[in-house]
């Protein structure tokens, strides 16, 4: 259950802003702040925090008992879908906020449709105060109890890979191997991938956006894994590289050298590397190799509740990491028509270093 | 390989509005208009669209191939992370328009932050034609092709019944049951559900939005299956309410009514008739019953690429259904501690009736 110890940073930033009303549209935002997780889609589901009243939920009528039962302590409103949902919205504000001049929106999430919604309720109001930063500023920082549960994510992912490789040999499709470990999981209770899991055999690897298809694995080959799971509501994501048969030099060289980096870029994350330097760690070993025309995309990405969280890990991002931040290390090298190698661990930043969510070996590891 | 016919419709529009670039947004938009479909979460996805000049699509560098693969002939740009991604699409648009003043946006989809980045780049434009609503009315009648996609995923969810049905029994979880047909699916490379699969037994299916548990099936229960799968961006989503050992009156009486009111709801389908028209024909049955208030949610919606399309067939919505049209008619009875009931099936609007794209029996089907 939440302790709201977020909200209540939240309703002080509102009353420092000087800000009548704050309009939380993302529903990540409101899981956060409020412990109830749910994608509204079409639907209306927004959180309304004041400085000097208590805040609201105002959601579909379906899901009123659900917010309740965690445990909410303010209001929560429902509507039905033929029913006005902002004038509702208004009503409640009104009988919260005299005079709601000055709002906060989240303008990476707001649409300009419900922008509009909104202020043709209050057609004399200022919407000119983004909270979407600040948001994204206390979500960077993950209380213990948010790493508890993505330690536990990791621990899904790690048993995921452990079946997964069993199920590899040489002639079963990439989507069997993929079949094979989420039905593990599905008969331990996971019942949802963070992501699409995706296994790629041989060179259809060196396409790091290509899906699991029905592509047969042959001998010699490396196989790629990149999987995660969602538990309650926080995420896993990690990647192995696996080898079927025997490798060519050039499929072990590139194994060796991602390893490498991966390893170097582990051990140099810690509170004050900025993400700049830290994709550089990664970047110089692989580009030193040969290979830095094939690293073609970041070193890693901010995660918890999804994997497109801060902090980016890449060029040009002079955030300094600090305690609590947590993200994926992921140096791949595509070398089309030859093969992919990506290895991936989420890690959070320690007092001193860093620490993984997933413990499945990386050493080079032969299957099937 | 997509047509392109639905992409010169809106270049026709974009000319009869008189608008220099309209700029498409939702991925989903473009994965219609363009054939490429991806959602490119926080990275950047858009199609720009002129009346006197090819249209282009603007990607993450990672998607440009894929592009390319789907047969697109028009220009296609990546960006990298750190580049400037509305930077590098006002030099697309201003070699293609040399004043562009007058825009359209999708208001539905655009969030404030984007429109924001968009409108520095051309501070002087005017961004007041809004194309949600002419995208969705050109997206809410689906073509034959279309219609063939719907029928191919509908049969992929009558073979997820058909192995769930045979994995309920009593002492079974609900969670169990999932696991199996979704198994069976991605043995034949059915890799993706459309949405959280749902098997609810029991008083826990008078919960409509609830999730999939490790409650156990208990003897003389009715078990609430909804499911459905993707087959190339297509959707399937049906229900089927079965029962396990011997039912009381009253389930059987509610199964009965629900049953009743479904097939007076695909019965009465077809062009001509409202969205409203049609919701009351199932309310009144149900109402009739007794159950009124059990039946708390709208009557369907329209579907296709995703569950949440046009038509919503709910009170109020004036909609005239014409052929085409594709959406689910799914009552349902949740009384609360006793039992749910829903019976679902999504179908098309043809010449003079509808057409489902499920064909699992609703005559009360006995498991386990």
């Amino acid at each position: 259950m939440a302790d709201y110890t977020q909200l209540a940073q939240v309703q002080n930033w509102v009353a420092d802003q000087h800000v009548d009303v704050a309009y939380f549209s993302n529903f990540q935002t409101v899981q956060y702040l409020t412990g109830f997780g749910s994608d509204p889609i079409e639907r209306v589901l927004a959180l309304f925090v004041f400085p000097d009243a208590e805040p609201f939920l105002f959601c579909p009528a379906l899901e009123v008992e659900a917010v309740k039962d965690t445990g909410w302590p303010y209001g929560v409103y429902g509507y039905l879908d033929h029913e006005d949902a902002y004038a509702m919205i208004a009503s409640q504000i009104k009988a919260r906020s005299t005079h709601p001049t000055k709002w906060s929106i989240e303008m990476g999430n707001l649409t300009i449709e419900r922008f509009n919604a909104m202020h043709s309720q209050f057609p004399e109001a200022m919407f000119d105060i983004d909270a979407t930063d600040y948001i994204a500023s206390l979500r960077v920082v993950k209380t213990q109890h948010e790493i508890d549960l993505l330690d536990a994510a990791g621990a899904e992912a790690d048993y995921a890979f452990e079946i997964g490789f069993q199920a590899v040999a040489a002639g079963v499709p990439e989507q069997r191997v993929a079949a094979e470990l989420q039905y593990a999981l599905m008969k331990r209770g996971v019942m949802n991938m963070s992501f699409d899991t995706l296994i790629q055999a041989g060179d259809h690897a060196a396409e790091p956006h290509g899906a699991t298809s029905d592509r047969k694995i042959a001998k010699n080959e490396l196989v790629l894994f990149d999987l995660g799971t969602i538990h309650e509501g926080y995420i896993s994501d990690a990647s192995r590289t696996v080898a079927v048969g025997t490798l060519t030099d050039k499929q072990a060289d590139i194994y060796k050298v991602c390893l490498e980096a991966q390893l170097a870029a582990m051990d140099a994350a810690k509170p004050g590397i900025t993400a700049a330097e830290l994709d550089k760690v990664a970047r110089d070993i692989i580009t030193k190799a040969g290979y830095g025309e094939y690293f073609i995309h970041r070193l890693g990405h901010g995660m918890g509740q999804s994997e497109h969280e801060f902090p980016s890990i890449m060029e040009g991002n002079d955030m300094v990491l600090k305690e609590g931040m947590c993200f994926s290390i992921e140096p791949g090298i595509y070398i089309p028509n030859v093969a992919g190698v990506r290895i991936e661990d989420c890690v959070h930043i320690t007092a001193d270093g860093c620490a993984p969510f997933t413990h499945t070996s990386k050493d080079l590891t032969y299957v099937g």
